[in-house]
Parts: structure tokens; C-alpha cells; sequence
């Protein structure tokens, strides 16, 4: 009953065997063998952006953190949800490593950024002198921290507010397959083409060992990357295993079909989780992730009866601490046994 | 016929059996995992050090900066070799990483610090106010980018003299284990008890995919390590992937098997190449690495024969640019047979 | 009609006079010299803190983000109002000293931070792990950044608060001067006997040149302050001068003179705008700031008129735009005729 | 007899009739007064560089570290002496605001960078690829931190080479008066028409209170320093009374009278110290410094008699210790009486 995360599931065995034959004899490092320009140059052509730029680093914050430090002056402020990754879950590395640009975070219904709070926000940010730090790049994350998606309409008006006040758009993609997969469209329609600037492409969350990429599609914000990302500590030398990883993930649609995988198990456990008329769910199932309230004495039952997941919070009722939002997590490997087992417990 | 570097070599079989082994079903994220248990015990066995504390990242630049960070105050500086890694080949990630740390660069014969070096400059360094930064750590790097040794000896006294003003010092170990092979002693003699405080335990360049170990001998430098290890993006969610990496090296004492046979390898291609009679060599070869000056004439036959090495520079001669510096580097799976096509080269 | 800011005023002629004085021969540089510890003495006496440790800079934003830089590490968040002088008007400097340090915002009325939402947002802080920020120092503005006062007893409350979650609290009392001079207290009741830790006590605001000091009441805190000041640029080699300013403000109370010339002109001008009853005052005048709304076709006559003020935003009305908020400020030498001048206009 | 340094003595009595006399009423803050306005634009002129953007600060490592930070990227490099300010008495200031760029320090004789060890290093750095730091600009000192001057000639010299390497220059010209008078030069000649593309225009050792210039030719440059002069706490508020001391030092070339009359008696206090016969002259005296060998015992006797100079270091002789550096800095207030009444101790 593996709900935790999509972090904790296993490789894909694909994917272990790609770094297996990958393993054969000796390769350049540090990106110089035929493996990592294989592997971008199919990320490229996935994303229909034969003229972007990608680089591969081994963590999701890194990917996060390297791109906004490369679109975020110092004294510049990135906007984003406040329950945005950048925000809650990277201990201030897009502070560190853009030596100390801020986060303007920006509230909204089911970790999302609602258009008019977007342009509310800019528009506050106009006109600001050196007394105050200036509007850097937007950022958004699909999926979002809640498990909803930003549908194109939406990402499309968000980009083009973005752009009409001069700024530059960063998608957090960690789980951009599970967006691709759920909304059904490309993935250059699900980024550049609705104006997104740079995407930091998700691969570890989506069965991977531990590979993600950083994607401007704006080649001109790439210029120092490759010198934040060795500063940075995050230039592997053996680069071929991250990019077998990314590689095999691109081949014949692995990617999209392990994330299709997450988000069905994670539909199924939430049609489960309905008809036991139980729990509550708190934000709308668009993924591979599902918020659940439920009662103290509930969480107690299925924790006692071994599902694995995470609790992210307690529900403001007028009966403080009694109703808990548990976060349910579905990764390609999900076994619908395992979903069985665990509505058993209710 | 492959010298390029230790990090161009594959990843050992056992290694990937590990990995494979390791990809059983859902593990916790993020270190809480049993392999990582398992593994950073396993290495605080190895070293003897079981008060020790000991951190995982994907890097040996990561390690090094990340440990210097933790020792090194921003108005402090570093005492290193004016050939160490952290210095020539980092992009300034110990800069980076402790917020503007300085290096003071000391010259030495073949890549090592001499004891008398390090005195003077730690007496020069006594008694600085304000306006000068601070005298902050010693980092030692062995094997060293020479290629050369410190003994046992050496390193007690470069030690005893770092602690002596109140200095403590860090051990780039990024090929510790080819120092621990080729000295013949425990792992602990090799640091800790030669007065080392912090090591760098390196992996990925000795038969790993990608896994290095920043282990403090002195726990109160780690206080604050795990907040720099998330904050600088080197905290893996698939933790147990680095987890097996580094338990496979150390089962069976593996790791010192690997870099024995890449140092023994090493030894047979510098008799090799002396008995060519038509190189010089430029330090002693004491582990897995060998500097050979070399007529250009000569480096083209060779380059042109398909050998692989890099040039590390040209050497000073009368003649100006007609020696280069060719920098040859062993790693465990050196086969015999292509050092013996790189010898018929000549 | 000068109300645009106190930092418009000129400096008190008793201040030039102990700036001339000091202007004889020779001094050590750096603040070596006598009359840095002449300041810095009467400094700590006036406090009743004689252990406290006083360090003299050259602006306010200085103060602040040295002080905050010594009391938060780069992976912990910095607890603020909104409205506060760090958050909006020091183009990020406390993240650029703090080495990228977060603040949190806390909202609240007229500028000030309620006890039970400070107790809130650290108890949403308790217990957080590696991915997230770690909480950090708790800054109050007294006079806040709308002109209001924390009470003793609210100032008690606060304090109390963050020290039962172990957290140290800083003062940035740029008006610390107007503040102790409307609350009718000492300046210890004012600051560490209410429970501050550390204080930016401001000069420039009040009849200096340019000169404030930083005040740890626990020396601890001070441990490397010298250094980040250094390195921050803000040892000022000809400290002498910073020191006259200091030890002229400190001599027979007239900081708190001049504050509580400039507190009497803008209750003086309070009274003057009620009687006009074209505005509305937007927060309560409690020391030397009036935050009025008007309409702008009253503003516009007002500064056709010649009144110099900023304007600090528009209040949201059922008409937008058409009321703004203005901001007025007096300084120690407030004249009254330039009162009625401007009382005049309306 | 006050030799300590240029930074020990007092304000000239113009400047602070300056300072009073700009102490009228109120101004507008942070630089939009007239008074800045006519100070930087005197400066321009005076530097014959309308084009050029100058900005006041308060300390010259502020002028030096907000100028480089402007400059050299965090993975670059800067250029500079061995002996330079920024390198020996800044505690890392450049380091800490350029986030982390490296100084790479150049050896030669009486504190000067030579041109052919200007190439040599530039040369050297050529072809960095991702894992070096990548070459900055080059930092000179004139007057040097030992006394010297470099000719026009060598200047020129120095900032080609720079040029044909794609480096900027910077130079940090403390005492950028003190060179321009024994230059007998125009300040655009010592500065700009050699090549110098930005500069710390010093006052603050030149008879003003704390005051410097950060001025860059090449206007490019200095696109974000307002922002990083505020981010970096620099930007005063009472900007009026820095202005007041740089358009006060313009005025009928204050500047160059205060800084001819520090050298001449540094020189009048050379030909005295060498009339004594028991002085070594470390380096060739060419502005207002000295830098004198004298055995331990005259040291005592000097120092018994009240003189005041600082020890640079001591002397590597066959009798090591016996032979001190002190080094004897004129300032615009040297008295001849003093220096007699200094060289009668002998």
C-alpha cells in the first residue's frame, strides 16, 4: 500500500536495462559521449524545440534552482503559488543559488495561480524603483503541489500575462509527463507553445533512477548554464547514466505511458476512495495524486493496517484536529492489488 | 586503448547487480531508506569511525564543496595546493558554496603541499584582524591531481601542523581509495587517525555509477550539513540508488580491489612506457595515474593511433611547446591488452 | 511643506558642531580611535546594557541586514510584517548579507504584527525538516513602517512569544529614537527588558548625517560581526565621524529631543488635517508619520501648491484611483509656519 | 608625527564648510538632490567623460567591491596584484558582492603587475573550458599598495594587453589623486584614455570624511549598480553630504592641491629618512607612502618617541626578525614641523 510518493517507487525496467547497456566499456565524460547528445536530441524532438537548449542534472531542485538563478537576477523576486516546490520543499535553494533573489508567493485555490492574481500581482510589481526588489520570471508547476493541472487555456493566458508585463515563465515539470499524459496533448503544446520559457523536466518521479533536465527554450537564458550547473556541483562526470536514463525514458513513449500508469492508478484509488464515502476529497484528482481529509480515527486504521503515505496537514473544522489531509501518491508501478488492499482496510 | 580518466570507465558488474537488487518494490525517499542505513554504516566500519557522521551525494565536487562550506566561514579561507581540484577544476563551487570562502594556493613538487610550506603560511596567516580573511581550513588531496602520495607520515605531520594553529583539515578523497591500495594501511590510518577531520569519499571515479561520502570524523562540523546538502539540490529523493552504489564498493572490500587493480594497471603501463625509453616521467607514479612528458611528434602517432588521454600542458623546455604534458589515468577495468596496443603504438 | 521623509532634514547643528570637533589632528582609523568608544559607552549606558555590543555603520539598511545576517543561517526565514523596511524597501539586502535567507510575511493592521498571528506562523514553523526553511529570527519595526507603535506590553508579548519557540527577536528601530520618546519609556523598556535581542538603533532618520549603530544584547550573536561588517564594506576607515554623530545624539538626551520635536510637529499636523475634515487618517499617528487619505483632486491642488510628501498607494474604494494614501513625515526640525503653509492649501 | 595613514588624518576645512553649508533645510533623499547632481557632474568633467556613469558610495572597498562585483561574473576570475587592497584588507568584500568570483593574484616586484606577467596569466587562462573559472577583469592599483606609480606608458601597456584579451579593467584608485599629482597627468589621461574602464575614485584618504566614487567609462557596465549599491546597503539616504564632500574636493582642483601636498611631504620625509643613513627604502617612494627597512631597535626607539606608522611585516634577512618594514603615509594635513620633529628621533 505504497502511496508515499513517486519517489519511492522503483526504476523501470527499461529503464535499468538502458543504463545496463550503457555500461559497456569506456565513454567521454561530463556530457561529451554519444549516450547524452543522443538523449537530448530526443528530448528536443520530443518537445518539438530543435532549437532549445537542454542540460541534465541529477536532482528536480537542482533543475529548478539552476533554471530561475539563470532567469532571476539577485535583487529580482519570482512569482509563484505558495505551495509551490520552490517555496516549501527546497530549503531556499533558488535563494541560494540565485545568490538571493526573492519569492513574491501568490495565493490560490487548489495550488493553483488564478490569471487575475497573476496580473494583480505584476501589476503591483510595475514601476518599481531601487528600493525595492524588481519582478523577475513567473513559475509555475504542473502538476501542481495539490495534484491539479493547469489546463492549456490556462497556461496559455498565464504565459501571455507573464509576457505582456516582461516576464519570463518557468514550469517546475517534475511531474510534467503526468500533466502531458492527463491533458492529452503534446508536450510542446503543454510548454512552449503556450509560452513557457523554460521547463524543468521531471524524470525521477516518473521511474527514473535519478535524472531530470533543464529545457530553455529560450536558448539566450541558457548562455551560463553550464557554468551554474558545474559551480553548482551538479556536472556528472559519468554522464551517460543520466543520460540512458533520460534516453530510455524518451524511447517509444516509456515516459508518457509510465506517467498514463500513475494517473490511472491514482483515478482508480480515487473512485475507490469515493465509494467509501469516508473521505473528502480536498482538491479536484487531475494526475497522479490525490488529497483526502479524513478523520484522525480513520488514518489511524489504515497507518495500523500498513498504507504508506503522507499527512500534509490538518483540516480548519469547528472540531480542531480531527480531520487530516492525507496526500496519496500513485507512480507508474502501482499495483491495483495494492489499491485493493488498501480500500480493504475501511 | 583508454587513459582518459578514472570517470570515463564503466560502472562494475557487482555495482550494477546492487543497483538491479536495490530496484525491489517502494522504498522511503530522501536517505530514510534501510540500504542507506546500511551503506553510510557499512562506511563508518570501513573507516573505524563509528561516531563519525557520514552524508551521501551524486558528486565528488558536491562533496568536497559541501564539506568545505560546512568548515570554511564566508570571511575564511582555505589553505589547498595550488593543483587541487577544488581549485583548478571546480568552477569555484567551494566558492559558491561558502558564500565567497577565498582559496590560498601553496606551491609544492608534484602536486603535494610540503610540511614546511604549510607552516609558513599558516604562521603568515596568525594574527590577522579585520580587514584580512581568516585563516580557515587545510584540504588535502591524495591521491593528489599528480598522481603522487602522501605517506602516512606526511600526513600525521601536515596534520599535526594544521592543528597546531588551530586549523582543521579536509581530505579530498575523490581517489582515497587509491591511496588506501596503494599505502597498504587501513582506511582509518589513512585519515582519521593521521588527524584528517573531513573526508571526501570518493566513488564514482573507483567503479560507481555516480556516489561519493562527505564524512566527518568531527560530527560537530556536520550540525548543519543536512540543510546545505538539501538547500544545495545534493539531497537525492531515490536515495537508495546511491545507497547500493556505495554498499557494493565496500562488500568484500571491493572498493580497495577496484582501485588496486586500477593502480597495478597503472604500474604496468609506466613500465611499459619506460622501457619505450621515449617519454619522461613528470612525478612519481604512485597510484592510478601517470604524467609523461612526450615530444609533439610523438602525441600525434599516439592520437593518431586512437589512444585516448588528455594533455595537461606543454612543458618548458628550450624548445618551446615540443614536450607536452600527457596526463594517463587507469581505471579497475583497464584490460592489459590495450595497454599493450597503446605500448605497440609507440 | 517638507514632510517627504526624515531622512530629508538636515542635520541638527549640535551634531555639526561635534562633527567639527572632531575634526582635530590625527585619529586612529577604523574605530580605534576615542571617540568610537566614547559612542559606543554612551551608547550601551543609555541602554542600560553595559555587556550589550554596539557597532557603528553608515546607513539603516546596513544595520538591519548585517544584524540579520549574524542572526539567521542561509536555510533559515527571517519572521516579518508585510509593511516591514527588510521586505519592501531594501532591494532584497537581507537575503544578499544572509546569504539568501527567506523572510516570511506576517499580514496585520497598521503595519504591526498581531501577538497570535506571530504565534501562528511559528507554530505552522515548528517541526520542519530538511526540504523546508528552518525557522529563524523574529524582526519587529518600531516605529513601524505605517507610523504605528508596539506598546510595552505588546512589545513583552511578541518577544515572549518567539523566545518560547526559541527564537531570538531584532529590532529595527530606524525611529527607535520617535518610539521611545511616544511611548514615554526607557530606552531598555524599550528594547532588551521588553525582550529585544538585537537592535538597529537609527541616527540617520533622526537629526544625523549618517550613522547608526548595531546592538546585540546578547554579545553572542556578535560573535562574527566585525568580520560581516568588514567584508560587507561598512567598516568605515575615518570612523571617527560616525562616532561624533552617535556621541553628539547621546549627549544630554537630544536624540530624544529631536525625536520628540518631530513626534510634536506631526501631532501638530494631525490636528491641523482633522480640522480640514477633507481626510481620512489611515492609521493611528503615533509618533512622526501620518498616513492620510485624500482624494486625489486634493492632491493635486496640495502639491501644486508646493507640499512635498510620497504618495504610498491608492486606497481601494468603490472608485478606484480616486483616493490615494499619502504619506507625511516630519523631522526634528519641522517648522510650524511650514505647517500652516501647507494646512493652508487645503 | 602621524604617519599611520591617510585615513587617520582630518577633514580639509573646505570640505566641512561644504558639509555646512549643504546642511540647509531639506533635500530630497537617496540622490536625487541637486547637490549630487553637480558632484558627479563635476567628476565627469574633471574626468573629461560625460558619458561615463558615476555613483557616490561610502567606503572605497564598497567603490572597489560594488565596481567588480559589476564586472566579473560569480564563475570568473579577477586579476590583481599579490599586494592588492582587494586581495590583503577587504576580508573578502569582492569575494562576498560578486557571489563568489575568485581573485587570481599576480606576483611583481614594489607592489606593480608587469606586462609580460599580465599576458602570462591572461594567456594562461585562455581556452578555460566549463570546469575552470573563466577569466574576469583585471584590477590595477594606482597608487600601488606599496607606493609606486605606474607610468602612463605602462598603464597603456597594461590595459591593451587586457583588451586584446577581452578583459576589462578596473582600477582602484584609492588614491587615484595622489597618482594623478605626481603623474602631473589629467585625470582622463590617467584613467580612461589608458584604457581604464571603470574606477574607485578615492576620497575618503584624500581629505574628505567618507566619501568615493564608483565610475564607469563604459556605461554598459553599470546597468544593475543601482541595484547592487542599495541591495549592498550603500546607498545613502542623506546622499546630499557625500555630495557635498566630492563637489567640495572638484572645486577649484581641491582634489589634486590636498593630494600634491601629501606627497610632497612623503617626500620631504624620504629625503630626511635618507639623509639619517639608517633606513632602507623598500620601494621607490612615488606618491605619499614609504615603505622603510629599519632594525628592530631604531623601531623601539621611534615608537618610544611617539611616532606613529604601521609594521608591514618584517624583513627576510641572514638575521630574520631584526629588520622590520614600517610603512609612512602623508596625508593632505602633514605638518613639516612633525616630520622634523619624527626625524630628530633618530
Amino acid at each position: 500500500m505504497h502511496f508515499a510518493s513517486d519517489n519511492a517507487g522503483p526504476v523501470h525496467p527499461k529503464v535499468m536495462e538502458a543504463l545496463i547497456r550503457a555500461n559497456q566499456g569506456h565513454a567521454p565524460s561530463y556530457g561529451a559521449d554519444d549516450l547524452t547528445a543522443a538523449a537530448t536530441g530526443a528530448l528536443l524532438a520530443a518537445l518539438e524545440a530543435p532549437g532549445a537548449a537542454a542540460f541534465l542534472v541529477g536532482t528536480g531542485t537542482a533543475a529548478n534552482a539552476l533554471i530561475l538563478a539563470a532567469m532571476a537576477a539577485p535583487w529580482e523576486t519570482v512569482f509563484c503559488a505558495r505551495t509551490a516546490h520552490i517555496e516549501e520543499d527546497e530549503c531556499g535553494a533558488p535563494e541560494f543559488f540565485s545568490a538571493g533573489a526573492k519569492l513574491t508567493l501568490i495565493d490560490g485555490p487548489d495550488g493553483k495561480i488564478a490569471p487575475e492574481a497573476l496580473e494583480a500581482v505584476l501589476e503591483a510589481h510595475q514601476g518599481h524603483g531601487v528600493h525595492q526588489v524588481q519582478p523577475g520570471p513567473v513559475s509555475l508547476t504542473q502538476v501542481t503541489e495539490k495534484g491539479t493541472l493547469y489546463s492549456l487555456a490556462e497556461l496559455r493566458e498565464l504565459c501571455a500575462i507573464a509576457h505582456r508585463f516582461g516576464r519570463k515563465v518557468h514550469m517546475d515539470g517534475a511531474r510534467f509527463a503526468n500533466a502531458v499524459a492527463a491533458l492529452g496533448c503534446t508536450p510542446a503544446e503543454a510548454s512552449w507553445q503556450a509560452g513557457v520559457d523554460a521547463l524543468s523536466f521531471g524524470g525521477t518521479k516518473n521511474g527514473l533512477m535519478g535524472a531530470e533536465a533543464a529545457v530553455f527554450f529560450d536558448p539566450a537564458l541558457a548562455r551560463d548554464f553550464a557554468f551554474r550547473r558545474k559551480r553548482g556541483a551538479h556536472l556528472f562526470s559519468k554522464h551517460r547514466y543520466l543520460a540512458a536514463q533520460i534516453g530510455a525514458a524518451l524511447e517509444d513513449g516509456l515516459w508518457l505511458e509510465m506517467a498514463g500508469a500513475a494517473n490511472a492508478a491514482a483515478r482508480r484509488l480515487e473512485e475507490g476512495l469515493a465509494a467509501t464515502g469516508q473521505v473528502r476529497l480536498l482538491h479536484p484528482r487531475e494526475a497522479n495524486m490525490i488529497f483526502a481529509g479524513m478523520p484522525r480515527a480513520l488514518h489511524r486504521k489504515l497507518k495500523a493496517g500498513g498504507a504508506e503515505y503522507h499527512v500534509s496537514g490538518t483540516l480548519e473544522t469547528g472540531d480542531p484536529g480531527e480531520m487530516l489531509a492525507a496526500r496519496l501518491v500513485c507512480d507508474w508501478s502501482a499495483d491495483p492489488a495494492d489499491t485493493d488492499r488498501f480500500l480493504a482496510l475501511f
